[in-house]
């Protein structure tokens, strides 16, 4: 009979045990949790603090009753384990509850003990107003302060996907909220422009987002609240502070395990999950993982691909059918109030960052048929080798329809395909769903244009950069300028253009721009077939530029 | 100059002409229409009848004189042509309105005069109420019939998309609406137990669908209205008739052209979308097409196909960058009622039709995670290949995601992935959007199990076929019996299962289910670790049989 011992209770540890279950019957299975609770919905705690999510009951999956009941696996919740043998085959654990320290043989062992927020080191960042967001008794306890009415104010350190997600439950309960972050942007993950759309998104939300700025230190404030300085000098003050400035692996128990670890700490692990020591293996936001466009190592905490570990290191550990795990891009997502940003694959700054050579394309297409009641416009950001054409990544925001386009794009890249393949994607359409060509099949013909010539682009960033070096012909009519223009553009609407040559000058770049870019790409055609060979689109339109520099 | 003369100005028509005018701005570009109206939005034209789409103008995405002012293209609405010669790269036309005969040579000529409704030879329907919808003509008309306020019962003829569409949308003008279909299921081209819960959707919303039944004779009624005679003997009195029973290709002038038709009337092209002519070239309803999967020649009359087969026509007519099409596997969705039922790839009927190895699984998944409020659940049924173990097709239904989870797979099929490789699609996952392994993971799975012997499953038309070959074992809680159990079913729950093995016959084929199929998949394998190897999973569990039986 096998013996199977699992670190960690949660998503890669208990999809793990369940798996096993139903490739052994007979095996012996045990879940080592330190925590009181298994099988919980972590993505989840926001929504419960934001009474999005009103039963609590529904954080919890499963329990260790019913796991036992279901599945016969053996779940010791608040037994922490403390160290563990590779040479013995062993671990050392401790019942939280009595304090008895006790040790477990095993034959393969599965280490999922996940990352834990990081404590910034500020100074007064031990008072009791300040909180990370992990574990069901965290929610508790911030719900709990929520609940009693004393939180008026309340301040995010951190404008990523849980930071923000927390933003926006917080003013769900009638908080004033405050984000700081230390980048010039939200999201980190996303690009500049993608991430202003959020920008925009939290500020017509009433959230005070405050960028390019941290806290240098915390006080205590009036009635139990703090006082938060920050670099810039500002002063916050706040009855709930929550930090969500990332999260660092739990491997500490590992310290003189002989299992090998990342330069920041993680588990390495081959593809097949297995660490360095005999019949060990790991999975989860604790290990370092391949990532499939830079072919490097990194880390990448998200429940999908935790999941998606712990039933391969299952099959692995079983041995009877392996499998490797092929690494992870980092698709995501999240809701922030009624936009959704999401995105797969590699961005601009991974590209620059690992010198891997792209193009993008920026487009704003409809969710679905725009004739269809309540279509609205998405955009849509997408990343391409201009060598071999292969797609590389995609950003999305929008009201409605995002996340379609990113797994269809996530799949894609999977596949290796090209811009060229985006085009042909033989998408499901009716009016209430997408349109006769979807927003991916479109973003592949924008980038195919690019790539045969038929089209040069600028980014508003180059704009930014040199706004002497252009001149801006908006194609728009004069309606559509009324909403706002580029400073210095001259308008000949799309219509008139082949009337009004004369306009436009020869011996200078022309930036051709309309709102979105469609017109000025045909602006720009018309253009070419006319001789002009100095013009250019302005990626994503002026509702990119617009939404970058405001 | 290049001459481009395009017959037919909706979507592949209108598409060809805009892609060929960015293509060569100096290029002359004529285009065809006899009817009244361009670049119109027929997938539109239920919802307008609904009155969901209140403006008609939304109808009409371009008009000719927009288009000779932005794309330079000489739309001639009411000109039909009525031959081709190939031989003096010429064709005749008329105009509709002075009756003018008058001829016109071209460089290049599209031909993209797509469809029109098939009009069944039945005795009476020549009469006034008897419609099909198609133009914005015929949408017009119906629409006057429906705000006249006469109309308070309508009779469908066939239960395919449009019909469908077409009953809601009259349903929410408050008409009593009968379909009658000749085949055993609603939307032929989904299998069986897909096609359920559609005839369930629409019993739901009150409308009468009779299946397995046809009109032979429609005579005059009262208030001229109709009565239709159907086959079964049953009379249905109506002031308004739908006909939509097919799609013919609109070929007739083409008769002594010398293009080569297919055996339904469809054009013939080459890969590029040639004609057997020279110089001319086709697109849209009006072709064959390759079907990928079954590589045989068919006819998918869809829009999207139409949009990107006129942007590949006209490259090719350009002739700067050739470009292939490759196929169409009839990627379709509707949405009726509240139910979105979409398709991509191979059915099981398809497949069985072309001697195409396939299996199947059926799973209800969570649109999303299932603790964030208003996570509902769909039925997404997968094929592949037992032998190469590719995605062959996939089915969906439910009410919210079912298009995304469609996208994906067949994004998949068109990259020849395997269900080994759905299990691997990194998803973006939130609590809004999906469930850490995605529905599309799921069906991976699923496969997987099967495909490796973990599970075996049986149909739910296995069940019907020969019940008593098999012990029904139920494994559901008793308040989940409560709901409804199969016919002969034993009762063990889960839990209790590993102590009441005694209770299992080991001479006869145990099926076991549960609501869905996953409990059941846990208890086969706990009974399989026991020993015992004649034991099968319901495919699609109790869900899938109650609403395909009932
Ligand atoms: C608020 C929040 C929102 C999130 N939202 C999303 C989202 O929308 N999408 C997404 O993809 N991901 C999201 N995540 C991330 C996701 O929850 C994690 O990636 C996932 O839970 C990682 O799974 P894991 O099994 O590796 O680790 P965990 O789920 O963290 O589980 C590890 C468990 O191991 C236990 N443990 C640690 N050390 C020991 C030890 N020595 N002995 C015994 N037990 C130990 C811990 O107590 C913990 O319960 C979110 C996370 C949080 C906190
Ligand atoms: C009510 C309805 C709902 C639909 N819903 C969907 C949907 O949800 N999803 C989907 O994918 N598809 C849908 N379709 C199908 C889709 O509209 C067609 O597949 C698509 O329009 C085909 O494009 P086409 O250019 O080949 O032909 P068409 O759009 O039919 O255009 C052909 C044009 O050519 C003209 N023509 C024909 N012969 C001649 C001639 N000899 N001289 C001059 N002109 C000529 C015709 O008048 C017509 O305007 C729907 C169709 C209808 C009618
Ligand atoms: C609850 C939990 C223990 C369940 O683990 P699990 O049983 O592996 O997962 P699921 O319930 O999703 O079941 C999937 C299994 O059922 C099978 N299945 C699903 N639907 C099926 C169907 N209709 N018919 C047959 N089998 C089916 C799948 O193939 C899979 O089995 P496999 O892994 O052996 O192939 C684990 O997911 C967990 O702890 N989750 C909560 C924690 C978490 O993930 N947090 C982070 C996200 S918020
Ligand atoms: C209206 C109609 C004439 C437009 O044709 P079109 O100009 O080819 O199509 P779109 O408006 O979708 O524009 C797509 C073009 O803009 C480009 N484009 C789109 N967004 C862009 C952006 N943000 N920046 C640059 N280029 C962009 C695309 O690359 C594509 O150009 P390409 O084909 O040269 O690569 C034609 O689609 C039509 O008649 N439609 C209505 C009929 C119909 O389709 N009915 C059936 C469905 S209901």
């Amino acid at each position: 009979m096998a013996k199977y011992l699992i670190v960690g209770g949660v998503a890669a540890g208990m999809s793990a045990a369940a798996r096993l279950r139903r490739l052994d019957e007979t095996a012996q299975i045990t879940v080592f949790e330190r925590g009181e609770y298994v099988s919980y919905a972590n993505c989840g705690l926001p929504y419960y603090i934001g009474d999005e999510i009103k039963e609590r009951e529904r954080l919890v999956v499963q329990t260790p009753e019913a796991l036992r009941e279901l599945m016969d696996i053996e779940v010791r919740t608040s037994n922490e384990v403390l160290a563990i043998d590779p040479a013995a085959q062993s671990l050392k654990a401790k019942d939280l509850k009595t304090g008895r320290e006790y040790e477990e043989t095993y034959d393969k062992l599965l280490l999922a003990p996940g990352g834990s927020p990081v404590k910034p080191p500020i100074p007064g960042s031990d008072h009791p107003a300040i909180h990370t967001l992990w574990t069901i008794p965290d929610t508790d306890t911030i719900r709990a302060m929520v609940d009693g009415g004393k939180v008026k104010k309340a301040l995010v350190v951190g404008a990523g996907f849980i930071g923000l997600e927390m933003a926006e439950n917080l003013k769900y309960r009638d908080i004033d909220v405050t984000v700081v972050e230390m980048a010039k942007q939200a999201m980190n993950v996303v690009d500049f422009e993608m991430a202003s759309m959020v920008h925009r998104e939290v500020a017509m939300h009433g959230v005070d987002l405050q960028l390019e700025d941290g806290v240098s230190e915390f006080t205590p404030g009036a009635n139990g609240g703090v006082v938060a300085k920050l670099s810039s000098g500002k002063t916050i003050e706040a009855d709930l502070v929550l930090l969500s400035i990332g999260v660092k692996p739990n491997t500490a128990f590992l310290a003189d395990s002989g299992i090998e670890l990342g330069k920041r700490g993680h588990i390495l692990v081959d593809d097949s999950l297995k660490t360095n020591q005999k019949d060990i293996f790991a999975a989860g936001d604790v290990i370092e993982v391949l990532h499939p466009l830079t072919r490097k190592q990194t880390a990448i905490p998200l429940a999908g691909p935790a999941n998606k570990q712990g039933r391969i290191a299952a099959d692995n550990m079983h041995g009877a059918k392996p499998r490797t795990y092929n690494g992870t891009m980092g698709t995501a997502i999240a809701k922030i109030f009624d936009l959704t940003i999401g995105m797969t694959g590699a961005s601009e700054k991974l590209c620059l960052s690992h010198d891997i050579p792209f193009d993008s394309v920026i487009i704003h297409p409809n969710d679905y048929a725009g004739y269809y009641p309540g279509a609205m416009k998405m955009c849509l950001k997408l990343l391409y080798s201009p060598e071999t054409r292969k797609v590389l990544g995609a950003q999305g925001t929008g009201y409605s329809g995002v996340d379609k386009r990113i797994d269809v794009i996530a799949t894609a890249i999977k596949a290796d395909m090209t811009v060229d393949d985006l085009t042909e994607i033989e998408h499901a359409y009716a009016p209430p769903y997408s349109s006769a060509k979807d927003p991916v099949n479109m973003a592949g013909f924008v980038a195919q244009n690019v790539l045969e010539g038929l089209i040069k682009t600028v980014k508003w960033t180059d704009i930014e950069t040199n706004p002497a070096e252009y001149f801006l012909l908006d194609v728009r009519t004069p309606a559509e300028c009324a909403s706002g223009v580029m400073p210095g553009s001259v308008n000949i609407p799309q219509a008139e253009l082949r009337n009004r040559l004369d306009e436009v000058p020869r011996d200078k770049k022309v930036v051709l721009y309309c709102r979105v870019g469609l017109i000025a790409y045909q602006a720009a055609r018309v253009l070419a077939g006319k001789g002009f060979d100095n013009v250019y689109n302005l990626s994503g339109g002026y509702e990119t530029w617009n939404v970058s520099v405001t």
